[in-house]
């Protein structure tokens, strides 16, 4: 089993994903959101890019099934039910309903790594279920930061670090890595012992604070909370 | 001044570089070679994409003024006068002379930024006077590391991070730094009491060790050697 980490999210050849395990990543917020909202009982979401797509999408589905969720520049969207903070996305408001979502990394992102063989949903939120399922699976492993609008995203790459470190600890000697995973787990190992400094001196953690949704990156630096791993299929994740 | 660093080496955008400086970083070993030849003596540089192209360059000077170096598989290319290693680049044998020059990852590096503003060959050898150099034309950099076979390296993001740190504490309060150069400055910080280790942790590092080349490394770690920055114009690296 070989870990990879791509940096910079850039399509990927078809061929060089259909045998990867691929685990997608954006911590602030949208696979946070996602981890989140399905460990409170949404039934299934679906990534879209545009906010024009979220609005069509509603509309094939039954009223009162679905909600909209996401942000453009960190916001909720105007007519949305639900912005970008994974505390939005409780049970009292998700349960048992479809999410469409669109945000400005991370839905994307799902698009980019399409022709994986699994994709994977993680966040440090589910980073133990999300390293035990890697593990199990045991095929070449492509971690995916969403990074920040096309950048490479400081905690995006710590919580791939942290996933690769738990891999590694469940059985080093069968385990290859790139110079870009040991890179990651090197900067996770920094940033261990206070994750969410990592989330503070990132670009987009600061953005956050600035704009007074400082409050989230605590909450995105919770590790190991849900034990569960959501599964994106032909555009739905479950 | 903002000071951002190239994960991947991909092709950039001309307007990007424009109005960039430019730092290519390749420890091992194109740029350590490159910057090793001109503090022995070397007249000029020329760096080319394939062997076939070297040869013909030289055709295109008189006999005697030109040597060819470079390596492919990081060994000598047959019929060439040096391989790539800076140990070979004396000045018993360069000074004077104008090199030809094609390797793996390095020498391709500088076609991707041939439209930088000004473009500067980097290492651990040069690298405070790197950092003076950058710190004094006072415009936004682009260190760009050339990477192992188009991947991220993790000894060319180590260097690349060591400038970044020497560049602060010239005056941190005037620079801003994105998530990747903020990245590279912890990775350096992780290696700085044995700069060596990162290059043994490498891939490419650890290829060149296998191959008996291993004497590379610790050569190539040695930092602030040379007090020279060639710069690369028009194709030819001064």
């Amino acid at each position: 089993m070989r870990i990879d980490i791509q940096f910079v999210p850039f399509p990927l050849n078809a061929n060089f994903l259909s045998n990867r395990a691929v685990v997608v990543i954006d911590v602030l917020r949208a696979t946070s959101v996602i981890v989140h909202a399905m460990s409170q009982g949404a039934i299934e979401i679906i990534p879209v890019g545009t906010v024009e797509e979220a609005f069509q999408m509603a509309k094939t589905f039954p009223r009162g099934t679905t909600l909209l969720g996401g942000e453009r520049g960190s916001r909720k969207i105007e007519g949305f039910d639900l912005g970008n903070s994974p505390k939005e996305y409780v049970a009292e408001k998700v349960k048992g309903k479809r999410l469409i979502l669109t945000t400005t990394n991370g839905t994307k992102a799902f698009r980019l790594v399409s022709s994986g063989r699994e994709i994977m949903v993680g966040s440090f939120f589910n980073i133990g279920a999300t390293a035990q399922r890697c593990f199990e699976l045991n095929k070449d492993l492509l971690i995916f930061p969403s990074g920040d609008e096309g950048n490479f995203s400081l905690e995006d790459t710590v919580c791939g670090g942290m996933l690769i470190d738990v891999i590694l600890r469940k059985g080093e000697e069968t385990i290859g890595l790139t110079d870009s995973s040991r890179a990651a787990q090197l900067l996770y190992q920094r940033f261990r012992a206070h994750l969410v400094e990592a989330l503070r001196l990132s670009n987009h953690g600061k953005d956050l604070i600035d704009l007074g949704l400082g409050d989230d990156l605590p909450y995105c630096s919770q590790t190991d909370i849900i034990d569960l791993v959501p599964i994106f299929r032909e555009g739905v994740i479950k």
